[in-house]
């Protein structure tokens, strides 16, 4: 599979569509997710719960639970929420389209909260016929860019072992300090792990494990591998897992979050350029400049036949026109994306590169007359779509330097608005 | 003191300023601070170790050094990198005017690296009459927020216990595997903690520890307190320490460490009117929408008299004109900071905001004559001062819904601006 390496989730239609990926992996028995979101979210000195701060227009529960959704072999997702959260959470379900996922409360630990999501699984609460898993994955709400690979792993480990879990490296050196708070001893970074989410338990296991366990498991656990362990006999795989595990704690980590995802999302172009031969021309210098600018550029004249799949699979078009000062291939475009609800889950980029070429050589001083205007309106109506429309007017010139440094110019802001996905700046027609 | 929480160090002018700090906190003894900077960067998967990765123009190892030479009794700092970076580090300094820096030699591992730079402090390297430490302090290069109060808790604790270190609470469960790669024991979180830098050593405790200890110590170790345990009987004191202290190990931590920094530049912002009271009536408004999103908002009438300190101060400035298409004010401004070497560490985001009053309520279309040209000029000299200038046009409307709009999109978009600091937006004249 043709994957981005952090995130994988970001080929989620793909992977749907995809079918076969199921029998290829053998994930031939039910498989469920619990989710538990009922954090406060003390540690990222925000007062929202950082399962629900938004970045790019969502929050961050949704890129998690999309990281899930994208798995063929994953039948169901049970998010657990604090009662206060309930309302916002079937929100957010609504307003991104999210299947297949069951809300229910929480409980006043994680481990009664957990234990409230895998009993739903076997109750077929909410009224449907659920199917009672036989692995269920335990993660984090906090946790978004776990890859299928991973939770393969996980899944066949548990289903083998009856529980298995994800470890890292530790990055600092564990100590263990006196009630004094000095320096009782220090233990041997090669011999410990840090223990990380996901993980992953035959359903039977964990669903005892939790029937069995004592009250003080249910206040003071904080490992359910412990759990299955101490009350099962089951003793969990433990497998490392890549970086990309990390949880959101700190405020820090949101800004992380989002660069992650923005760069996922700006590795790639395509250029549409209506097939005339100075667009083209534009076009191909651009793919060399932005190239060497670390973005992948694809040029097509039209989003019509085999091209149209771009618009399932790009975040960001570059449209030019030559001596045009018409919107409605723009809006065209705009139209295929947003009937194919493409900007549902991220913001999608169009720049509209106008390319004025005159035969005086005079025309870097010409105003533009409507278009600023026109492009604003247009601009606006598409951001409350989650597209963001930037315009670029460039002169063509015959010298070759000039030439060469305005199409560098279009290639430099080109990438800088791609990568930045600034909202406040739709509308602008740039000059290079 | 006022200063942002985090990160502490931007506050770095004043601190030197304030030398009564030095008496109040009573370090009446020389202290100087180690940095072991010889490190790959393996874990960042970017191929420039990470202490030399850049943002916002500057490498990360610039910004950690930054955070101690504004603390203003500490005598000196020692960098210890690999010899491939010793002449990338000597640009370095020379680059952005580190003052009682000294480069010395890393050896194979961490321990030995850490060695040489404690031993080139006793031994005047460099032809300097060094003055053997009392303290001496060991941080990562890759920490680079570590605040002042913080590092003077572990000095005093250091003076007074002979050795002190930063703890924090452990993130994950910690647990120990099997040789076969099973859950063996997990670790009750409680008792244990993450051990992370800075570290204070009197002097002679670290030197003896280093000389005492054995090969093994050098190739295998991880903990300086340890050392200082086991070779001097000192038992470190543990101080906990705040999330800053967090280590630059991914290379999400790099885009999480410039958003700190770019979120500790976009704080405020200075509005400056040049007196006109339709100027003044613009910034009185912006200084509201601003501060609604969240950024605190100066309006002053030029940058004369008490004013002027505003340039050593701020790092976004917002020049109002009314009706004049002349640059000669952002000229000034620019010359001053220039002068006052203000974009030295950081880049300072001017914005340019044309006020266009007329009569007949036909402005909107007006051509903009040569301004466009003349701002991209002025702009792309200051980007190579590190001065990032952009320009807002709006039109003053008598329609209060109009010019209400108006004015919030030129508050929508500066503070847009100053946050992104994009290099390549520069020299635009936006429409508000």
């Amino acid at each position: 599979m043709d994957r981005p390496v952090e995130p994988g989730h970001f080929s989620a239609c793909e992977a749907r569509l995809d079918k076969h990926i199921a029998g290829r992996c053998s994930v031939d028995f039910p498989v469920a997710v619990v989710l538990p979101a009922g954090g406060s979210g003390e540690r990222t000195g925000l007062l929202t719960p950082k399962q629900f701060c938004t970045f790019l227009n969502r929050p961050l529960i949704s890129y998690t639970i999309q990281t899930f959704e994208r798995v063929p072999w994953i039948q169901s997702i049970v998010v657990v929420v604090a009662k206060e959260s309930l309302d916002l959470m079937m929100d957010i379900i609504h307003r991104f389209h999210h299947r297949n996922v069951l809300v229910v409360h929480g409980g006043s630990t994680r481990h009664r909260s957990i234990f409230n999501g895998v009993r739903a699984l076997s109750e077929g609460e909410g009224g449907t016929d659920r199917v009672k898993p036989k692995v269920v994955i335990i993660h984090d709400a906090v946790r978004p860019f776990v890859e299928e690979d991973f939770l393969l792993k996980i899944t066949m480990a548990a289903k083998e072992q009856g529980a298995a879990g994800a470890i890292r490296p530790l990055v600092s050196t564990v100590i263990a300090t006196t009630l004094e708070g000095y320096l009782d001893h220090s233990l041997e970074r090669a011999m410990y792990r840090a223990s990380e989410m996901p993980q992953g338990f035959i359903y039977d296991v964990i669903y005892q494990a939790y029937q069995r366990c004592s009250e003080s498991d249910f206040e003071f656990g904080t490992e359910c591998l412990h759990l299955a362990l101490q009350y099962c006999g089951t003793n969990a795989k433990l497998i490392e897992g890549p970086p990309t595990l990390w949880k959101v704690t700190y405020k820090r980590d949101l800004a992380a979050a989002e660069s992650v995802v923005k760069e996922t999302l700006s590795q790639s172009a395509c250029v549409v350029t209506g097939g005339s031969a100075q667009a083209t021309e534009l076009a191909n210098a651009l793919q060399r400049s932005m190239s060497a600018l670390d973005m992948e550029v694809d040029v097509i004249s039209d989003l019509m036949g085999d091209d149209a799949k771009s618009l399932s699979k790009e975040w960001n078009f570059i449209r030019v026109s030559v001596n045009s000062s018409c919107f409605s291939e723009v809006g065209k475009m705009l139209s295929a994306l947003e009937e194919a609800d493409r900007a549902l889950l991220h913001p999608v980029v169009i720049i509209w590169v106008y390319l004025n070429v005159s035969e005086d050589g005079l025309s870097a001083s010409e105003p533009m007359g409507g278009e600023p205007a026109a492009m604003m309106e247009l601009a606006t109506g598409a951001k409350l779509g989650n597209i963001l429309v930037y315009g670029i007017q460039l002169h063509h010139s015959k010298e070759a330097t000039l030439w060469g440094r305005s199409v560098e110019k279009v290639a430099q802001m080109s990438c800088a608005l791609i990568r930045d996905r600034s909202p406040a700046l739709t509308g602008q027609l740039l000059q290079a």
